[in-house]
């Protein structure tokens, strides 16, 4: 049914994935490409409601099992209601993360669950990205710049550096389990650099 | 592991089974039990926030599926958080729904999704209570006195008679299909005369 391109962007806490999520957005709208920014956890009201219960609080509030239901949760509602109606109408979508940074986060880094993210995500979800970008970051340098931001959506960087290491392994070992639609970005370069890579490699997929 | 005793309260909405559900944790305390009440959608401190998405707003702002994942994160943190460390203490838990009702609600009524429901209960929750009393009463009798409550969680009273029916026939067939825990209980009945028989047949359990 997918009539449009879905992208999204994956990568550590505090890497720089959402301004070039955003960076690539804009430069696709003012290109003449019908193009639209969203997020995740979120994207949707509905969405957006369940979010704040799973950024913001104590970082043991929830186990990884009732983690990973409420972001599946939270991803359904945004399937339904923003991803699968604009890409059904021809637009082309970028998303500041989706099913991947389940697989890696609860997957992988906080708890040995991936069987259990697969099995949610093939059942209630079912849908995969044609282009993602990881952005890649040493994560001492990527902590150091989410923690600054204080935004009050801090319950994951407050897990720690050891969190964010195994977070970046896992995001390389999901590249090299999707090579087709995984595309890794060196995060650590001037921002402009790294948004002309992306453009460059966006605009190929498209043609 | 568990070493207490699990109890259940199933039923459409308005049929009673909230007061009974409390009558019996007040009996079974008054008679000298370790008995604890609790409730679903909540129980829990997160599962409590989870409840306001669910039962507030409209009938319409979730999908089945949707409300299938969030109604199952919930019952997986007040399992964790209350159920499990009450039965491990050798309490005798009684919960205000449980499990039942998203068979019942989501896997029947709303949607045919039982197979869904089934799915992630097994996977996620995995627990069946010992005893479940299926408070049985004329839908349109139930509706009126849901309604007349007010209590702003209307969310699926609002979707009306036909709804409720379908419910009824739901928890009727969920009793055959588990006969060994499930008692129907006649809840058009005085609201003493049925406490007395759930007290009854609960005494008999435990014994």
């Amino acid at each position: 049914m997918a009539l449009g391109t879905f992208i999204t962007f994956e990568g550590i806490d505090g890497s720089g994935k959402s301004s070039q999520a955003r960076l690539l957005a804009e430069h696709l709208q003012v290109t003449g490409h019908d193009a639209m920014l969203t997020r995740e956890p979120g994207g949707s009201e509905g969405a957006e409601e369940i979010r704040r219960l799973l950024v913001e609080g104590d970082p043991d509030r929830w186990s990884a099992e009732t983690e990973i239901l409420l972001f599946t949760a939270a991803r359904r509602d945004h399937l339904e209601k923003t991803i699968e109606p604009a890409l059904a109408a021809g637009k082309i979508v970028v998303s500041d993360r989706f099913a991947d940074s389940t697989r890696v986060y609860q997957g992988a880094a906080r708890a040995a669950l991936r069987d259990v993210v697969d099995q949610l995500h093939d059942r209630m979800i079912g849908v995969e990205p044609d282009l993602t970008f990881i952005i890649d970051m040493d994560p001492t340098k990527a902590l150091s710049r989410g923690l600054a931001r204080q935004s009050g959506e801090d319950r994951f960087e407050d897990l720690g550096l050891g969190f964010q290491e195994k977070l970046r392994t896992g995001f390389l070992a999901l590249a090299q389990d999707f090579p087709n639609r995984c595309h890794v970005i060196d995060g650590a370069r001037d921002i402009s650099v790294i948004a002309a890579q992306i453009a460059k490699i966006t605009s190929d997929h498209l043609k």
